[in-house]
């Protein structure tokens, strides 16, 4: 499968902005220990999609067209670094996520954790966190700072829950939506609306690119959590099949528990052989149409995703959501 | 040894305040998660000293003394929720920390990463970490925030350093002093300082109380140091000789890597059979005299905080403080 649509096409209204993320990110990372800058360049050494630091941009410049005033000086600024934050606090999730889920690759190179040691990757998590939080205090305003520490419990909270629902193969599909609505979902929606607000989008508009940015995270999470069975691994940046292997249970799964097949699916699960439990895994999903099932809830999200956007006018930043919610269908990253 | 001066004592100015913190670090931690919940109940089953939040309360009395007046109500509560604040935000790094030297013991019950494992280890302690920032964007000012979250930096730090000189039998004294600088003292004194800009506390006297924050933040943890040697595990809630067995070198043991034993001091720790090792160890330590050394550096510190007091009026605040130097020399928890 190809992608059809290009990332970097998409994000042609925010480019230039874009292309300033990776040096900032490097100057707000900055310190003198040299063991934490190593871990920086590692981490760094891969590019990643670049999305939520683009939903900022793509917010304050939707923003800016509600309005029909280009972004300020002062705006220009805090969207950048809140942009830089954005990817920056990201990071840190995604540091800490692959202790929890014991992952030895990520974007195509290995973990923290199995580069440097799960001490290591604990404190390089806090240490991005940190500064990503000191940046969005310092250039954040009273609607962004609040918004951010809740996402923070949001996602903390969602992956407790995940971490408790871990190999219950009675897990629901209203549960899974939950978790992947707090752990995903919600820090998506927070980038869009940090851009927005920044660019003082009113609290009516700013409600619905949030509606936009939850629907749209759905999508992407049900979709990554798809690649994870059906993936390319050099595209995908991540081992296959990991979800299964650490006992997470993803939406094609739940589909093949509520099916008739669940005795099956149950005993497939229960196997050992790790490379067996998944291939018998794969073909039980093919047979049952599990993964056009979830496919077709993520198709859902992104109806509703796109539907939100309707109080925006015609606009580039609009054009660029739009297609961002077709990109998540079609992605193989 | 049994301690002479009693902490609950030393806290007497402050102590009605330190009784409402129980209840509110619960309200501030409150989450229908009730996984974090278990955790919550578990970690603050046992109480700590609450060393940071009487700080806290003790920097907002000196101030109050300063300037002769009581604080106000928005005063008041500002310091109940960040002395509140800051225990959560020392639990949070308390709980990382012993993921990181993989320690079983806390305060006389099992640790998180031995209760639930590190992986949910690793999420409680996001999760305090951010509800305690919460609190601190909620009450903090503006000398406040950023204080905390310079601290968090140097926290951070401080630990990857210590991390990284694990086993380092070349690690300098001054090498250690600027890690417990760091890992430990930093924080003590931005709790008092806290508390002191709270209540409106000039600059002068503020950073006279931080050098107080500070010295007395290095005695308190080179006697830690020394405890890990010398303590009863009963009385010190954590099992002895962990340092050692972490790899983690500390100032006594420094002591004997720079006497004429160090070759043997060499050789003992290079030894496999921890049990072995930390008794032959504390044999040379004995014939070293090495504790009572290290013990002499951390009277130096105790001395130096103390002659920090100076820009205060004498003040039940004062006098506190003044016990509490004194108390770090003679505690045994």
């Amino acid at each position: 499968m190809t992608t059809l649509i290009n990332l970097q096409d998409i994000y042609l209204p925010v480019r230039p902005d874009l292309g300033k993320l990776p040096g900032l990110i490097r100057e707000i990372l900055d310190t003198r220990n040299r063991e934490i800058l190593d871990v920086i360049d590692h981490f760094f050494s891969r590019n990643g999609k670049f999305l939520r630091p683009a939903l900022v941009l793509l917010g304050g410049a939707a923003a800016c067209s509600l309005r029909r005033k280009r972004a300020d000086e002062r705006e220009e600024t805090a969207l950048l670094h809140l942009a830089a934050a954005t990817e920056i606090f990201h990071s840190a999730t995604l540091i800490h996520d692959d202790i929890i889920d014991s992952a030895k690759i990520r974007r195509g190179i290995p973990t923290l954790n199995i580069k440097w040691g799960p001490q290591m990757a604990v404190l390089a998590g806090d240490f991005f966190h940190d500064r990503a939080m000191a940046e969005i205090f310092q250039y954040g305003t009273d609607r962004i700072i609040p918004l951010f520490l809740r996402t923070a419990g949001f996602i903390c909270d969602g992956e407790v829950q995940e971490l408790g629902k871990k190999n219950d193969l009675c897990l629901t599909e209203a549960e899974y939506l939950e978790i992947i609505h707090k752990k995903t979902a919600s820090l998506l929606a927070c980038s869009l609306k940090t851009g927005a607000y920044t660019c003082g989008m009113e609290e009516r508009e700013a409600s619905a690119i949030e509606d936009f940015g939850i629907h749209f995270g759905m999508a992407f999470q049900i979709v990554d959590d798809c690649l994870d069975f059906t993936g390319r691994e050099h595209e995908f940046g991540k081992t296959l099949g990991s979800d299964v292997n650490e006992g997470v249970i993803t939406l094609p799964v739940i589909e093949l528990l509520v099916s008739s097949r669940r005795e099956e699916t149950v005993r497939i699960l229960k196997g050992s052989d790790e490379t067996k439990r998944f291939k018998a895994l794969l073909e039980l999903l093919k047979k049952e149409k599990a993964i056009e099932k979830a496919f077709d809830k993520a198709c859902e999200f992104t109806r509703k995703a796109k539907a939100s956007l309707e109080v925006l006018p015609e606009c580039p930043a609009r054009t660029s959501l739009e297609q961002l919610a077709d990109y998540v269908l079609e992605r193989n990253r």
